[in-house]
């Protein structure tokens, strides 16, 4: 049994010795850089982490760790060409530095890649892992898909958003923890159980995430707060206060959506302190905190084996960062 | 037995009862319309044909083809962004339609698709089916990074060009008959054989092409005569030229290739005249029918079975369309 640091060592080591082919190096090289900016790493390492729930690590179970950074790291260099993002985790994204044109391409082949090493696993596991793998990057485009639409939109729901958050970050994270459980030998039972703690651990990310942009510490944070009020993100809280404000309330709501006065920022955590959004998004989290631990607990291996999972949610749930 | 033909629409009856699920419609609409738009559908009924070649239609190579068609027009798609090409088969691209970011991420969501058809073969079947996809499919997108390079260089080999073209369009017509062989039982070896002849079947089928817009039937061809010469393009028959063309003749070249002037393809034409550019293609073509041909012959099937692909070895590079 380890936590998630040092399987996250223990990945990051393997992860090194992993190459991508020298040439083309106009193809290669923006693989190779994007990877290297770094990442939390944290889906690849719930893949372990749901493995070693149920036993000792699966031999399998890096190429399929790999496969699932891989795949994450795809969609992220293709968003950020739809996103027009300049930067991603302080660097400047594959699409800035290389090219749209590199960046689709480059985006194309490192998904590939992600499905060869999928085929590396034993033969009588790869209908199954194969099968959950495509659902969720089939989802993760619907989501990514839904995220833009909604960009659009000015009446989205919270449900709706749930539902979109749910596709584009969950199912992964989900997914990541259920394919290394399914590697470990678990039951049909203990797959969707420990899929279900995934979901709703990364829907309460999400929700702290969320949170954090209006509530975090500044100094600890290390992002502008309101960031997200700036950009006028549809956020769960911006979505929760949309739909509680007062008419009056909700006017001004509007309204500060259409400008970008100096005040914004503090006139929007107002009227989210006026509908009780802070109070609301914390029992938000707990609620999925509270779904995932008890999924969690519903799972039959011995508690034990528990404690690295329950770890993991308490430092993602509890983060101030 | 079936000739290209008959499998074509055997292939195109399946073909259109397979669909993608209706939401999120801007994500699925635009994959529905550019399978919509039509293609030829080489590569998915070279796969049945390379079944056939083996014994009846094996039920899993339905699958394989529709794998086959999504990934190429999954190429398809990015390549059009990556190349700004507003019209593709006479009509409007996606990302001229959609918008970019839709053509991306359509684009990914139609590649995670064709492995989910992958995915649906006997289990037995799949890592061996997949590892030739994977190969395949990595090798498309060197090809077509390849492609984009020597576009910024002046010093491209005929040599060069050859390997490129092999990897961005040869690969995946003889990874398609190689795949339905083994599907069909064949051996290693003539799983090698018929990816051979399908190899050099694509390469012949480029010289075509790029001799077609060169000598071909204006009235036949479809498409504006000199059109790869207009647009600079480093064709079979350019690559010739330069690499052949004594000094004088190879400034002249250079110099048509910086301008745009009424007389440009007649006056390359006629510096391909004096080259010997027309003999020489035409010897390429036949040097790669026969190649081609050859690997047909050595494959141990009685001789009937090989008469639809020697068929369409004829009309592919005998074609004057």
């Amino acid at each position: 049994m380890h936590s998630f640091n040092d399987l996250l060592a223990q990945f990051s080591d393997f992860f090194q010795t992993q190459k991508f082919p020298a040439t083309p190096a106009a193809l290669y090289d923006p693989c190779e850089y994007f990877l290297g900016i770094g990442g939390k790493r944290i889906r690849p390492v719930c893949c372990l982490m749901g493995n070693e729930l149920f036993g000792n690590l699966h031999p399998d179970v890096w190429n399929v760790a790999m496969a699932i950074e891989l795949f994450h790291n795809f969609t992220l260099i293709h968003d950020d060409i739809m996103d027009k993002s300049d930067l991603r985790r302080g660097k400047v994204t594959v699409h800035k530095k290389y090219g749209e044109e590199t960046a689709v391409l480059s985006g194309d082949v490192m998904l590939i890649i992600a499905y060869t090493y999928l085929n590396k696993i034993d033969t009588s596991l790869l209908h199954q892992t194969l099968t959950l793998f495509n659902k969720t990057a089939t989802e993760v485009c619907e989501g990514q898909q839904y995220d833009m639409d909604f960009e659009k939109r000015a009446d989205v729901k919270l449900s709706e958003y749930i539902e979109m958050i749910t596709l584009k970050t969950s199912v992964l994270l989900a997914a990541s923890l259920s394919m290394g459980a399914f590697l470990g030998g678990a039951s049909n039972t203990s797959c969707e159980k420990i899929y279900e703690f995934g979901k709703n651990l990364g829907i309460g990310f999400q929700v702290q995430d969320d949170y954090l942009d209006a509530y975090g510490n500044p100094d600890k944070f290390g992002k502008v707060v309101g960031g997200d009020i700036l950009r006028n993100k549809k956020t769960f809280l911006m979505l929760y206060a949309l739909e509680n404000a007062n008419p009056t309330q909700k006017q001004e709501l509007e309204m500060l959506l259409q400008t970008n006065g100096d005040d914004k920022v503090q006139r929007v955590l107002d009227i989210f302190e006026q509908v009780g959004v802070k109070d609301w998004a914390l029992d938000l989290k707990k609620h999925y905190n509270d779904k995932a631990l008890h999924a969690l607990d519903e799972i039959v291996v011995t508690n034990g084996r528990k404690e690295p999972l329950r770890d993991l949610t308490f430092q993602l749930l509890s983060r101030d960062v």
